[in-house]
């Protein structure tokens, strides 16, 4: 057993009706000088002056316990660097323009499809450490750098491989339909998609699709999206990223568990994805990373009681590890509350990601705790820019990432 | 005689004309598989495969070497909290209604007024550590959250005692006129700021003015900055950060050291501080921090060949220790090159606070470096929200903050 003891301050959502939407995401719970027993890797009780014999004490004075974050939508797994289309983008090019002519997505499918599983596995690693290190407990990690069998497997080997480490547990999504490849026959390519399913599933627990222009259509996203779920995927969709092009409408329609980026949602496509049960994933560094101011409308989002999480998008285009850094730029962004970034990192981000089980600090939830070197939680978003992790506890243990 | 051995690149500002402006700003010398050879507080050589009997050795293979970062613009030193003010900028309220109603400055006067030396210290050392971590070498720090002469001396005092711990240099600003003290009048106050200018100069080498509506007018700026010239003080301006209203051109008028925050400096201030030689310091924290999209007209300066420096402005209303962070802002919200972002942050910088041996890799410089353990110098802002520097040297020692 192990006993948090003494902290300024724990914080935690509310689990009355999860995932939380509208007001409900603008309120935690804060225990004030309060402890934590953990038992094995679950919380067995949050209040003050808890006593135990047999716990192993750690003395938490002056610090901020917070639920660890759930990243619950990352690319985290390529291979090399694209450093130079910041300069591009910089000159103007868009998104679009550097995906037309071979960079972008298909320039990291290059990469990654050149590179050895154990190279892929050391680089993943150190962006997996890093995102630790900021706080995160849970990543779910996507493939589509493949775009063929032998690297979409690859990648997803690699996913699961750091998720078998001990450190924080991986989810992982199989991502085939992340770009269409340099050279390929649409249908064929998405013939193969599906193809790759039944063999993916052993792998992978979610399916995704890029549904925008450039990437796949509404009716393409719905194609891979079905047979996806007849295989047993949970189903999430790259949606709306730059504008209301189906996407969102689509993830309503077949009552995704997440519909991803939303910048340019409608509040039609709001208001049906709240009432079909879609949680909205929001990723403020990516319009962030490629010069945009177009962030995604989550204010209007809360005030249709659409429950919002929040993740890094970590890629090459976007290439940020931090969770306290993406609920910074939700609250100085998209001017969500300290509070209401909190709940979208923590409880709703794990509902994301069908993680029902963690994002909350109460009895017999999952001991997954961050001890933060602040003195009130809202300095994790006031006070942006530094780390403030101090110690990370997944599964009830103390992680050295 | 310290020998760093190995780099996959040394980055450096180009120290032909300084400071950099125009395209200069966007060239940086990078020296692949270097060395970097340090003798006491300087450099004595960049290249490869230098030797040294006597030198102590330090492996920097797979790192990358870059100038210490500059801060030329923090009021680090304050006690006290403002997160719930946040809360209220979510709200909606503006920087100016926050200060009208006691709050913003005149709160953080308050508790800086009310606490104990020692106190002030402890808390402004961990912000300085923190910002020494990120990679500042040294650091501007302001008075200002007195307004009265026992705490504005007790802040100078601190400011003094952190640049004399042996880590970072401090220089040291005396900004009695950062805003009028609830109930004061006017002239009595600009009187006795201006009284305090010949006891205060032993203290700060700097003075500073808020100039701006809610502070001090165009007018009374030039009266306090013209006696703090005649007491041998250099120059500096809070000007222009909402709106051109004259202190950029006051900046100008004067031929100041620096004119800083410039977001709403008009081509003619920017021409005519370029012509008076004096340097645009910008400040992309602050409207990150007050949910502003008003960020200064970087490419504007550029191509007006003003030279600019980035800061943190680090203070209880953007509060963020990190220089990386600055340029992550300058480079995503102001289209800044990471090659501009990083001379802005080194040379320039140091030529902002008038330090002219430092913010170059190159013989004869002050040995200020960081060892960052990214691939590339461009990574130090295309990869965000992560802390790159593995370890920061100080007048040629290694510096452990």
């Amino acid at each position: 057993m192990l006993l948090l003891r003494g902290a300024t301050e724990v914080v935690t959502p509310s689990a009355t009706s999860v995932p939380l939407s509208g007001e409900a995401m603008g309120i935690v719970e804060r225990h004030p000088n309060a402890d934590v027993l953990i038992e094995n890797d679950k919380i067995v009780a949050v209040g003050k002056n808890l006593e135990s014999e047999v716990a192993e004490i750690i003395d938490v004075s002056g610090k901020v316990i917070v639920p660890g974050f759930v990243d619950p939508h990352t690319h985290l797994v390529w291979a090399g660097s694209r450093e130079h289309e910041l300069e591009w983008k910089l000159e103007g090019r868009t998104y679009q323009e550097i995906l037309a002519n071979g960079g972008g997505i298909l320039r990291t499918v290059k990469e990654t499809r050149n590179s050895e599983e154990e190279e892929l596995q050391q680089e993943s690693l150190i962006r997996f450490k890093n995102a630790i290190r900021s706080g995160s407990t849970t990543i779910e990690i996507k493939s589509g750098y493949g775009l063929e069998e032998e690297t979409e497997l690859k990648q997803l080997r690699v996913a699961n491989w750091l998720g078998n480490l001990g450190l924080a547990e991986t989810v992982v999504t199989f991502m085939g339909a992340h770009a269409l490849p340099e050279g390929a026959d649409r249908r064929s390519y998405i013939s193969f998609v599906c193809s790759m399913l039944p063999e993916v599933r052993e792998l992978a627990d979610f399916c995704d699709v890029f549904c925008e222009e450039g990437a796949f259509t509404e009716d393409e996203s719905r194609f891979i999206l079905q047979s996806a779920s007849e295989n047993g995927f949970g189903l999430k969709i790259h949606a709306d990223e730059f504008g209301d092009t189906g996407g969102g409408r689509l993830a309503a329609e077949l009552g995704l568990v997440s519909a991803d980026h939303l910048a340019g949602s409608t509040l039609d496509t709001i208001k049906a994805l709240r009432d079909s049960g879609t949680i909205g994933v929001l990723l403020p560094g990516t319009p962030f990373a490629i010069l945009s101011d177009h962030f995604a409308p989550a204010r209007k989002m809360i005030a249709n009681n659409l429950p919002i999480a929040l993740a890094t998008d970590c890629n090459p285009n976007c290439y940020t590890e931090s969770m306290q850094l993406v609920q910074q730029l939700a609250v100085f962004r998209m001017n969500m509350s300290p509070a209401e970034a909190l709940v979208a990192s923590t409880i709703n981000a794990a509902f994301a990601i069908g993680k029902t089980d963690r994002g909350c600090i109460a009895e017999g939830w999952r001991a997954d705790l961050l001890i933060c070197d602040i003195p009130d939680y809202r300095h994790l978003t006031y006070h942006f820019g530094i780390n403030h992790v101090d110690k990370v506890i997944i599964g009830g243990k103390i992680i050295d990432a």
